[in-house]
């Protein structure tokens, strides 16, 4: 029973038939039927103009969406756990031309005006030292913690303060947008470029990015070419991207996987580190009792915290697996 | 009746069965049994020991390879008329972070020994100047023309004896080899790294970095995640690349859009601008005759060269617009 | 007697007296007297507002200057025979991230907006081919040739009607100024960033940035950081520049080299490839010619152009070496 | 009175000498016989091979190293105060392309085999984490500390058994050196490639890029070009690093910096922050007493840590202000 991770679960079957449907001759790139359609859809969806471009990776995304809004010699503020930092190969980096990742802290992966400002207040002024142009948080974070609507306005309201651009990187906005309740309108207000994941939630290949200020577009085009991202048969990606908005399946998706977790987190309220507010849960587990674990056919990964490891539950997870682990958790003393 | 490229075209039905059989949950990234499996594919079909990362367009296969014979200061020689050079938006100089293209002529988009010396000396010693460290070509290549066995082995002796590594962007290497009649082995003797196309050829996502130098490939999966190509779920690339291998697909799928190109090029004999060894075709035609067989209900593209339009088949080209197409070329005067 | 390059001359004495002069305790970087003198030195010689960094090499001057005009995935529009194309060994690529030079011709390795519009019509639009930002000029040419101020204005005119930025590379800037005979300001109008030589006229190790765009600067001052070529002690190289702008002194040493130039052209006119307009002539030479011609004690370099040789004239030339090597010349059949 | 940095000192009257006499036409770029003459110098200087580049800055000598070091996709571990990570404005990472700096702690901003070690053991395996490549140390450190002979080999056996490269930022080393009373290649021992700075010590415009591992060199001198870093008239740099090397005077002038702040250490024993050991002294100092100071005509930096201030002594620092500023300190309570 597998809870390494959401990343390499099943695709839904409704995706499948997307791409199915969308095996007609059509025009390449991104000029077919499908992505033409996505700016709408998204914008419906968001409630606000939006340009979209589908991109494979998350890791693509966030980087594409990171060279929008810093050029080679700025930086980006964002905590020192975030994904960007610690598990995208410096892509970041690549994409950039070499900005600098500015690091704050916070708990629970999550930044605040607060652990913002202490940041950049102090790196001094001057052609010396990297100066931030843009910040990105991670929603849901890094340690499954969400941000609600008011933290990620507030965020925003810090950036544009400071003369800086937004991004979230929204590898789980779905299952963070299921948890609180809200619309995706209102946990993206003031964000400027937005990574939307999708494959982790139902999805076969297709992430978007999406761009609340649809002047940044246009140089992103040029990037995601450049990058080797422009798919010649796009119109396979964008069916998949279609067909999770099509009757809300993306949110239905994540609440099956959120459901799952607070199953587990239930039974395990004793030993969480932190309150389960998406599809992850992170547990205070000692060496012997995570083998005892694993020894019983449950796969999950030590997290980077010693004592601690990770479990994340997919949009398809098997109730009986999970039944079985919330069985196992709450055994432990 | 679509002829402006390959690259569009539907999607086999053997691989999106493969897709569909790939649909199970298993590990992530390239971790997972089908991707496993594609080092001992493709070297059984080139019948010496590769290294094979999936990708998901032919850019990106052809940008990291060349990452992986070029240093960010180095230069690669290529055609006038390369791809690389014309239609990647600068991918090249991106994952080379800044490697310059120095360009060589030749008729048919091919190089020759002679065609790079010329370049190559023409380039003085010495830090000022860029200095060669690859060479890349392109089979079949920009104008159609497939380089010969004889003709990659000699390239691949200067390349040797220059000290320079050799790249192949085989974007439509199948058309080569189904119409030159050789065994993949042959037509890529001394070929460090080779892009070997399936997207065009029947694929719907998935390009083959096939690096013939095992020893490079380690970085190049650094690069590969870097860049933000290692997607997440990619059995369902892995799986696009065997169905294509499985019982030759791939020579299956070339062989039919050749044949259709035969067809036409038999009908327009008369106004071929070169002969056609692969699945393309340049023709001289006046703007009034390419406006006429627009209006018929063909599609096409005009080439670079003004007065010369260029026709692609693909391997699913409805035999009876190319007999149609074929009556209205061979009407031409 | 060297005639190789104008490029390791000695140092005028009076840039040596000022170096000198500036041996006090300074605010360290370009915050010292000096220094912060430099945007009025130069807006007066210009005749309008400029501002200016200093920077130890042209080789840094024209690629900080390419970089303020044009993003990595961008593309600049240079002669096949530029310096940047050729000399530079890629440093435009690598300030730039990796724009391209997109290549035009023109004789004398001068541009015209004709030249410039045969290689930009040659691109196509859209996300696939590098798109040009900016237009690159030498001035005085690789050549030897001088734009007059109606050529370099008919450039400009075209590069802003193009949407282009345009960067005038004046190396030799000087030279051709006292050959045209006319101001700084009539033969930079319309320019938007300029390398302004002075080490090849009489200067140690400073050359000037001149952005007559000032918004322009703030960005070029922090990748002058980056680069590593904001010196702690500027003032020795702020100094050399207020030395040269002394007086005229940057206008009496050009003219000094050109004479020099010019009386040599006089003996050799039946072997001159092209007219000389500035301090360097190129002649057509046999191998064996040239080989007497170094025999007799006379130093320079053979051209890239087979047949033909480039002698080039410094501001403190010597007059019996002048003279010797006109009667050599005058001696060729 | 300047105690800002010692960055903006006079230059030494010889080192102005060395200038005037190198005043001769030469070869150009580093052909010239002062610039041949370097391998041989510091080779004799540290008791071992070494080639050796000039250039302008000590970001750019730090910046070429690491890029020797350390590929693209790679990472560099330092201390979190390292002058590479706060003070050069991302040129690191613009001149290894993106390569990213991996921080670790320590006292004093000096680093130990056990603080480098928890840095990397802290970074998991595979592609998704940047690898470190390579270890840069300063030494002095960011904080006037020296690293002993002992505690150098100590993380330079810790780099070689990792397989890490080691750089040492030099920009303060005859400092460190005069303060332990050790050789050059004590101090250096394990050490591939340093920075070896001069400008702070008596120099005006060169510092040293040593390789103690030869091979780097070649691909270094590419690099130094094409940052714009190849002076035509390199002469002029080289002959100041022979006149620093020349009978010792680099150490006369480091043994008289360190000198002036150890008579400052003395008269503020009580205020000190940590041991003097080199030419630079941090202070306990309140915002009123700091204030106090200034107004009495000592001018000086607060440091990045709240409550401290930094006081730097030069190699030509007055006596007569030295004397002063020792009795106000002596007089703080």
């Amino acid at each position: 029973m597998r809870f390494f991770s959401d990343n390499a679960a099943r695709v839904h079957p409704a995706v499948l038939a997307a791409i199915a449907a969308a095996d007609v001759a059509d025009t390449g790139y991104d000029g077919d039927g499908w992505s033409r359609r996505l700016d709408a859809a998204f914008s419906a969806l968001f409630g606000r103009e939006a340009a979209v471009l589908w991109v494979s990776t998350g890791t693509a995304a966030n980087a594409l969406a990171l060279a929008s809004l810093c050029p080679p010699h700025g930086g980006i503020l964002c905590h020192a756990q975030a994904h960007i930092q610690n598990d995208e190969a410096g892509a970041p980096e690549f994409f950039t031309h070499g900005a600098k990742l500015l690091l704050a802290g916070g708990p629970g992966a999550k930044l605040t005006p607060g652990c913002l400002s202490a940041a950049a207040d102090a790196i001094g002024p001057g052609v010396h030292h990297v100066q931030p142009h843009a910040v990105s948080i991670t929603n849901a974070s890094e340690y499954g913690q969400s941000y609600t609507p008011a933290e990620v306005a507030a965020i925003a309201g810090w950036a544009q303060a400071s003369g800086l651009g937004l991004h979230m990187d929204g590898a789980r906005l779905a299952n963070a947008i299921a948890h609180r309740g809200c619309t995706p309108a209102e946990i993206t207000s003031g964000v400027d470029v937005l990574s939307f994941g999708f494959v982790k939630n139902g999805g076969m290949s297709a992430e978007a990015i999406v761009f609340f200020r649809p002047d940044l577009a246009a140089a992103a085009r040029i990037r995601h070419k450049r990058a080797g991202h422009l798919l010649s048969k796009g119109r396979y990606l964008a069916a998949q991207l279609l067909a999770m908005l099509e009757g809300g399946l993306w949110l239905e998706t994540a609440r099956a996987a959120n459901a799952a977790a607070q199953t587990l987190a239930r039974a395990a309220a004793h030993r969480l580190v932190c309150p389960v507010e998406a599809n992850a849960l992170f547990l205070r587990v000692s060496p012997a009792e995570a083998a005892a674990l694993r020894a019983a056919g449950f796969g999950f990964y030590d997290w980077m915290v010693p004592g601690e490891i990770r479990l994340v539950c997919s949009w398809d997870q098997d109730a009986d697996g999970i039944a079985r682990l919330a069985d196992a958790l709450a055994a432990l003393p």
